[in-house]
């Protein structure tokens, strides 16, 4: 499902170096997969691939058919861990351009009264229902926007209470008291799944259905790439879960002083799961003054804006390199009776032929500039292939948090701005 | 315009850290003015604003006029400084869904076929336009592209000369031949004016007509910043142009081992703002090992991913803050009869006002989570004054690459990927 390739940055590690890193990465995994690390009450993103709740799979299908049938728009009302695995699976699944179907769109993600006045406009006249994501129902961002869509459902709709889905706590907060309350239909959050670790609980997977996506194969997908992880003796020559064996690269590089990671992907399908995967790097390891900085690419596209500083500029950045194996893209480069622009060799041959040797060339050119390169690659780009994808970053970002013995399931730093405006508006 | 607030940063840069930075930066700013420099045969930009030409800006005016009343979409086709700089402008003026006008689409971007082809079913049965923009026209992805376009253009329409309008050479390469054989509309991009540089050229000011924006006002924002920033005695207490001090500030914390600079915003409206200061500081200062890598984030959205890095992690990070003063947003927040989420103590306030005391609480946090701040204000979120920023950008990202000693108008690094990728083309 994922291959892993290291060539491009083994060079770069000393043999002591890696070496080290893997044993350090070996104990890290155990930590992990025996549940005896700091945050280990966090780990239901593992358990709940022990044992797949199908029931909730075809619950949250049939939901997501009857919302199919009846909506113009889905809004999904979230913030960070709330809306960003979502975001990620949806744009990776569907054409740039929407056709048909249901339009989801997301929103208290922010704070820009432009944007929700924007959207309010947007939705007037449609078929609209929310799903408002909110483990407490009180994070300001989609309390407040939600508090507007409620109220837009409430004048627009006979019957808002079935418009309204909320995914929250099973039994207890503001979200949970309103959605009982308004007799709004419920899907439960799990107390021990914090939100970067979500996308594969109902707070990812409705928005995911309701845009199309096959929910059970994303989610096999992750309980496939589970089971390799969690098995010994592992997969890569180092003897460790390929997981295991990217967060001893990545890590190694960290203390040897580099200091950002960028995701490049080849294609802008991926660019939003590369907005997650920075999440879930950066709140996971970003802590007691550590952490690789967490940066995203989308190439050909950032060759003509970061390019440049990749392969000549500071030498402190690492890069990881996301490509898929097997394209659908059949889309041929036209002749031209005039030729001008020289191309005409490349007529006939496909769009991800000449992105496959961009990537190459991308490459080469990296390593040679002196820049360490991972590389994954994605069989597919399919739901099966995208939830074994998460699982892998998942494992891995815990595993390299143990490594720099930090918990990668604390976010202590979040609340430190929301203190200082919750002053400010209190007091105001 | 444009207000600066370097406190929350000199208190991480001594003394004589900051005087000689200072100085360095008064030395790179009399080589930038007085064109003695390393590239100064790139220097159109700053020319430019000297002697505003208005017969182009009515010109501009006029066909985007015509396209605003004939087409339905236009296809802008560029890549890096060809379409970063409209879509920055485009975004920042644009609600963030369109009920009305021209739809502007940007292509030419990337290597996606999966994304081209799902553009040309969109283009089906819509009055389409096309903006190709190259220097040359024979850049791979914006030319592969276009003859995609090129060809649904000519089998669409009977006039397929008067909807495809070149932006490219004055008298020289494969675009520009092709154009004036063809018939088409042309614009000169100036031979002394880079990609990068390039928004208030046709380059920009056509797409930015298209959408509706002001591109008068925005052009002599631009002239009345260059302006300022050239007269001597300047403008702050450092004695030097606010861009000057603003350079002098960044290339200090990165000669003490800073590392990244995330450019931050507040709204969603300024990310691609961001996407073209990226490409701006990436490019120009990312050679010869050297540079700040350029990040960029947008809260409160980030602070839910990048924001607990940014608070706890790798101290290697300094943040620019970019906010607007005046907003004409005045959604307010509704009463909640339950008040379940206990926020009725905010009912009646603009969600402006919560987005402000957000950024005051953040700016709090990350200052004394030791993070080095920069805060620029901008008046107002209009053409005047983004085109102001846009000089001030400019300014301060060739002052700061002076002191590091590189230059800051070639790009040596981003023909790399090309060669190898051309290589393995021409082979197979």
């Amino acid at each position: 499902m994922l291959h892993t390739d290291f060539s491009g940055v083994d060079v770069h590690l000393p043999a002591d170096v890696l070496g080290s890193a893997l044993e350090r990465a070996a104990n890290a995994h155990n930590l992990l997969v025996s549940g005896s690390g700091p945050g280990s009450e966090w780990l239901g993103w593992r358990s709940m691939l022990d044992s797949p709740n199908d029931a909730l799979l075809e619950r949250l299908d049939r939901l997501a058919m009857e919302i199919r049938e009846e909506a113009d728009v889905l809004v999904c009302v979230g913030i960070g861990g709330s809306y960003l695995g979502a975001d990620a699976v949806i744009t990776a699944l569907a054409p740039a351009f929407r056709s048909h179907g249901v339009e989801v769109i997301f929103a208290g993600h922010h704070l820009s009264g432009a944007y929700l006045a924007s959207l309010v406009r947007h939705l007037e006249g449609k078929s609209v229902y929310v799903n408002v994501i909110s483990k407490s129902g009180t994070t300001l961002e989609p309390a407040l926007t939600f508090r507007v869509l409620r109220a837009f459902v409430e004048r627009s709709f006979s019957n808002p209470e079935e418009r309204i889905v909320a995914t929250t706590s099973r039994d207890s907060g503001a979200l949970q008291h309103l959605a009982a309350d308004q007799g709004y239909r419920q899907f439960a959050i799990p107390d021990d799944v914090g939100g970067r670790f979500s996308v594969l609980t109902p707070v990812g997977l409705l928005p995911i259905a309701v845009a199309g996506g096959d929910i059970r194969s994303l989610y096999y997908g992750a309980v496939s790439m589970h089971s390799n992880s969690g098995r010994v003796p592992a997969e890569t020559a180092d003897g460790l879960p390929t997981a295991a064996a990217y967060a001893a690269r990545r890590i190694a590089l960290y203390e040897l002083g580099y200091k950002t990671e960028i995701l490049a992907t080849m294609v802008p399908e991926l660019a939003r799961l590369g907005a997650w995967w920075q999440q879930l790097f950066g709140e996971s390891e970003g802590k007691e003054g550590k952490g690789l900085f967490p940066a995203v690419c989308t190439f050909t596209t950032d060759l003509h804006s970061l390019g440049q500083f990749i392969q000549d500029g500071d030498k402190s950045v690492l890069e990881t390199f996301l490509t898929v194996e097997a394209t659908s893209d059949a889309l041929t480069i036209p002749e031209s009776d005039d030729n001008l622009d020289g191309l005409n060799y490349l007529a006939g041959r496909t769009f991800s032929d000449v992105n496959r040797a961009a990537f190459e060339g991308t490459r080469e050119a990296h390593i040679s500039g002196g820049t360490p390169v991972i590389h994954l690659t994605l069989a597919r780009q399919t739901e099966e292939h995208l939830g074994a994808l998460i699982y892998f970053f998942e494992h891995a970002v815990a595993t390299g948090a143990y490594m720099l013995g930090v918990n990668p399931f604390d976010q202590p730093g979040v609340e430190a701005y929301k203190k200082g405006m919750l002053t400010r508006l209190e007091k105001e």
